[in-house]
């Protein structure tokens, strides 16, 4: 992909234009949570141009594999609002964290240190789209770890149409 | 910002074509590791298209971070390079876990809780920029969790100009 990747990116420093000068902390003082799925773009498909918001990705749209970045953004460059998306189709609704355990130990048959690694790591998954939006609001208004004044709000995308829609 | 998601959501919707028909996995197996930078448009300075790839973001872009995403990426929907990007500007070359931890514990003065908690995280900050390219493909490539036969590079994004450089 490098010679792709070098050949878009000729053509996005050519309209860079001053850019240059965005300040680090986010404009909106804004965190999008959502998923790394290929299907989305988020700053297309929420209007967020660059200086505006911190989006952070996972598997999933996690929150809590979010906490982290989350603490970091909020207490070092000033967030006080956090949009957290997951949407239809998504893989996490597809399989259980056992499942992939096994898979990764059959890969790497008799190895304990493989087999420790992947059964310590929770991979998050969920059976619900909607509840699990839910919950992971749920778990942004309930951590301690989470500034109480931050306003949380929940959403589905649908890889379907490309529509958003508000859950919390 | 609600009412803005929903104004460039239908914006979006309007040109949505066929993006509807996607599929799941990432049609370049590809795997993009990067910051939440509110600086950073990815899909805009790499030109990555609605279906490419996996993209996953947080704070520093750190690989170690991303291994659940990357573990369910590779194994169950079949990516099988990982490009990792840091720039320039980072946040996360100008604090120590140590520092925030005390800023999230003296704004929870004696709450346990709050500092069991912040005291477990590892926030994962780096002193030297190109080092921590080179650390985190590193991890990758130690990693037995990752799959061998990933082709991994490492990168610089530049906040001043838009520029991306390849460093691994």
């Amino acid at each position: 992909m490098s010679t792709q990747f070098i050949q878009a990116n000729a053509d996005y420093v050519a309209n860079f234009g001053d850019k240059g000068s965005l300040a680090l902390p986010p404009a909106k003082k804004l965190i999008v949570v959502t998923c790394m799925d290929a299907r989305l773009d988020p700053a297309a498909h929420l209007g967020i141009k660059e200086g505006d918001a911190h989006v952070i990705r996972n598997a999933g749209g996690s929150a809590k594999d979010a906490l982290r970045s989350i603490i970091i953004s909020q207490r070092l460059l000033g967030t006080r609002e956090i949009a957290v998306f997951h949407h239809t189709g998504c893989g996490m609704l597809t399989f259980s964290s056992n499942d992939l355990r096994s898979i990764v130990k059959e890969a790497n048959p008799g190895n304990a240190t493989v087999a420790s690694q992947v059964d310590s790591i929770d991979f998050l998954e969920f059976g619900h789209l909607e509840d699990s939006v839910k919950a992971d609001v749920g778990f942004l208004h309930e951590s301690p770890l989470v500034l109480k004044e931050t306003h949380v709000t929940g959403w589905v995308y649908e890889v379907e149409t490309g529509k958003i829609r508000q859950i919390v």
